[in-house]
């Protein structure tokens, strides 16, 4: 199963839509066949691991890091197929988190005379897909935020000068992260001050699926030269009033439900999980960040911090919520992960547990 | 030398103005005596290293942290009693950093026909007495300035309150970083608001010499029935007008020459390293951080990072220095250490070389 999840892995900055899944085959104790669900539209995993198998698939116990399909979606079912190639078991690591079809692989198989496993290293397999997971059991998209900044919390300078307060190498890690992404959002004020790209830019030999660029429109009209509507990556616009303003280089735009005069951000997201976005990195300023924050909409925060002093510039990256005014109120994160890249230091936060 | 700086270590918290020095007697392979310097005013490592020797040091080699005293300070010459004593070789780690004494005390026992071997694990007997080299060659001491923040790199609520956005742990590892200076800095405005006791609090078990607290005071009178003036521990004032007013709990009140109608910084370091302050701890507002950052008068910053977010409070560690104008005239740091206290974060950074 470790082999099928190092393969799942494959697909991070692939799948897309899909969840990322691996798929093992072993008879006589040898692995005679795999596969990894590369894209959107594609064989799944299992087919592919069949497809492979370098002898007769005949009798083989199938390791398989989600439960296998058994409705006809952009594919065939990968249960008739591992029916029809006569596995005698199939080792599954989690279920379908999907409540409509949840277990229907498991019960499909078991009739077919198959043994059934399931809940094999269950954790690292839900780790694999959070985006899916988050959208199949909260009907939301798991929502990553990104946040650069110096020593002393400053994202910016006064004067709006932000590009680069971190070094080269945590550029590129961003990229890798924006990478894994179904989606990009950022705020029409980022749009408007900063201009970003917001796309992935890695080595020609890294294969990606582009991440869809979402903005979050306010009152204002967006600029339609604005890099975000360039032509490298598709762009989405939410809205919460009707416009009639036609943006050119907008593929779709979502209108969503107003709460106080602006975006209903908790509707934003299940929006997009109806779109089937997954993972959704934020990258915007002070004002959606905080109101995310503040919401309770963000699962996981990821810090690039330079080793530098700025001096108070009055640009803090969550200075859009309500500032605390107890300290028992305040957001309590929880360190997941930190480490050095490059000159700056990167550190991966959960809001803590219970809390939220 | 490893075991002679395990013992110098054990000097941390009491050495006060002294270094820490710890010796080791080796004879026949064999560990045959050993001490470490205890306090200011009591014996030397060496004497002790002599005196608890357990057979005849007579041809034994002495290792020690640093070079041994020939000059009568508060306690005899040890190059005299290792003479005395009879060693055949003395390794020493640094030579004294005092430009009036350094070499003497090699010069002396070779003088004597014992052989003397010099820089064996030299820089890390340079990091355990950090004040007293940077007092020996730059005429201050070395400046440790430790910051308390939030994630969003707030120090306190707006409403003032900062006690205690870290947790019990970061508190307990505090106390332990003040028991190794010699005296812990504040400014006047810290006294006034935030009314800190600034002792080390510590098991009765951990034997320690209290920090000197010094306040640097502005114009305004400062409040003699503050906890700083408290009996805990001496209180100095540094001050850059000539003050009448006489305070009850000040030991002793330093007058400083001015720079801009405030206490010149840079003289003010000189005259502590002549009242032998060699680490001092900066625990103060942003104003004092950020003149004595902006002056490049500090050393060493030490970060306890609360993984909580605050929002915007406009409570910045160094809101005093003139906020950066363009990026590259930023403060870089040089992370040093990283480490988890309890729930909180605990950096360690060092300016980065060839700029300051």
């Amino acid at each position: 199963m470790m082999r099928a999840l190092r393969l799942a892995r494959k697909g991070l900055f692939t799948t897309g839509f899909n969840p990322r899944v691996g798929c093992v085959l072993v008879k006589d104790g040898h692995c005679i066949g795999e596969g990894w669900h590369h894209r959107c539209g594609q064989p799944h995993a299992e087919i592919l691991a069949i497809e492979n198998a370098e002898t007769d698939v005949h009798d083989a116990t199938a390791y398989v890091t989600l439960e296998p399909c058994s409705h006809v979606g952009r594919t065939g079912p990968c249960v008739d197929a591992l029916i029809g190639a006569g596995v005698a078991q199939v080792v599954i690591a989690m279920i379908d988190p999907n409540p409509k079809v949840g277990g229907q692989g498991v019960k499909k198989l078991e009739e077919a005379g198959i043994k059934v496993r399931v809940g094999l290293l269950e954790n690292e397999a839900r780790r694999l897909n959070p985006g899916f997971v988050s959208r199949m059991e909260q009907q939301r998209p798991y929502v990553r935020c990104k946040i650069a900044m110096s020593l002393d919390g400053q994202t910016a300078l006064e004067g709006g000068q932000s590009q680069w307060i971190t070094g080269t190498e945590s550029r590129m890690d961003v990229h890798r992260l924006r990478a894994r992404h179904t989606a990009i959002l950022t705020g029409a004020g980022t749009v408007r001050h900063d201009n970003p790209r917001l796309t992935v830019r890695l080595p020609d030999d890294i294969d990606f699926e582009p991440p869809i660029r979402i903005v979050v429109k306010g009152k204002k009209t967006l600029n339609d030269e604005s890099h975000i509507f360039n032509t490298d990556a598709p762009t989405w616009v939410v809205d919460a009033v009707d416009d009639v303003h036609e943006i050119p280089g907008c593929e779709r735009h979502i209108h969503c439900a107003a709460s106080k005069g602006r975006v209903d951000l908790e509707a934003m997201l299940r929006l997009l999980a109806d779109h089937e976005i997954n993972e959704l990195m934020i990258e915007a300023g002070p004002t959606l960040n905080g109101a995310l924050l503040e919401a309770g909409l963000v699962d996981e925060v990821v810090i690039y911090q330079a080793v530098k002093i700025l001096g108070e510039q009055r640009r803090t990256p969550w200075a859009g919520m309500t500032p605390v005014r107890n300290l028992q109120d305040a957001v309590t994160m929880c360190l997941e992960d930190i480490r050095q890249v490059g000159t700056d230091i990167r550190m991966t936060f959960k809001p803590r547990e219970g809390l939220s």
